[in-house]
């Protein structure tokens, strides 16, 4: 009794402290959107950073029930934190894509992968039944010159596609590999697919689409 | 024959130019994903910039077919520029908010206002069946102090809402005035309702959709 009591006070002194310092306000202005706005057990989630918060995925999909969890700069703690709100509603789906903004963190491959892999049993955890689809990093392309944080991570990036598809197997999601369909030859991030380097154009959004088609019809 | 095809040539090139400037990459990632997705009679758009980004309107409002076409930081000028992928489907309804980020560039009430009615001008003209709304900008609360170019634009911001709500009505179409909703009793944004005085929390788009709800059933 008394240790599940300290528990729970961590639980939320990490809580009130995460939103307490609240660096971007961006975030939370999403993250209390989504506290009004609970998904149900009929609606496919889209939860990650910026790279899923850019695209309208209800319209792009022709799926109504398709909901943008996505929000711009999120590390993965950043989605642990509005986590709740998400599998409250046992979704039937859940389409995770997190790790870039923590790489550009300078946290390393293994690092990352195991927070990520962390959001991973808590939605499994927390929702059993939702059908959960762990999609890979993309790749970068540092050519552009936009992020000088990104310089030097495209090795940390495909360590990381590594390490969550090993940790998807072992677990028995479906590990959904978008990474290779974004390369270049040299291993970069196709630069007809996006201007800066690290965010998709709309054809970047029509080739997720592609590589998403497989796992929406059931 | 001669004239037209200068006309032609100049808009081309005031376009290509805007265009090859790309001072903020997100106008033009949000832009081409947009000219993947061109409305049809159906739709029911949500035009602006951060104000409409920031929301999921189509799960707000339990409409699958509202389409979201916000980009953070766009002006007046920035949503012209993408205004014909829009106005080429002929949507049911467009709501449109602009005008708060050409206030941040120092530009006065009165040009505002003429280029906000110019966009109205042109969706009139493009897209005659389409059912427009003109929704007044919001009002603003610098002491959040993180918008130092918005500092003293107060005044402005009502006095842009008089000028639109006098266009609106000369042009027979309808205003939404959306600022007294979210006022305190100084003519500030509510404090409740936003974290950095411009952009709203969620409560602030609940607020929102009560002032939409008249506008949406027909």
């Amino acid at each position: 009794m008394k240790k599940s009591f300290i528990t729970a006070a961590l639980v939320l002194a990490a809580y009130a402290t995460s939103y307490a310092e609240e660096p971007v306000p961006l975030h939370y202005q999403r993250a209390s959107l989504f506290e009004t706005m609970i998904p149900d057990s009929t609606s496919v989630v889209f939860l990650g950073n910026s790279l899923t918060h850019g695209c309208e995925w209800h319209e792009l999909l022709g799926m109504p029930n398709a909901l943008n969890r996505g929000v711009n700069g999120d590390t993965t703690e950043d989605i642990a934190n509005r986590l709740g709100c998400i599998t409250a509603g046992r979704p039937a789906k859940i389409f995770l894509l997190a790790g870039v903004n923590d790489v550009s963190h300078d946290l390393p491959a293994e690092k990352v992968a195991a927070d990520v892999l962390a959001l991973v049993d808590r939605i499994r955890h927390e929702s059993p039944q939702t059908k959960l689809y762990l999609q890979s990093l993309l790749p970068i392309n540092n050519s552009f010159g936009r992020y000088s944080r990104m310089y030097g991570k495209e090795e940390t990036i495909r360590q990381i596609n590594e390490l969550l598809a090993m940790g998807a197997k072992k677990r028995g999601v479906t590990f959904i590999n978008l990474y290779p369909r974004f390369c270049d030859k040299d291993g970069n991030l196709r630069s007809d697919l996006t201007n800066d380097g690290l965010h998709l154009l709309g054809r970047g959004y029509l080739i997720w689409k592609q590589a998403l088609l497989p796992y929406l019809g059931d």
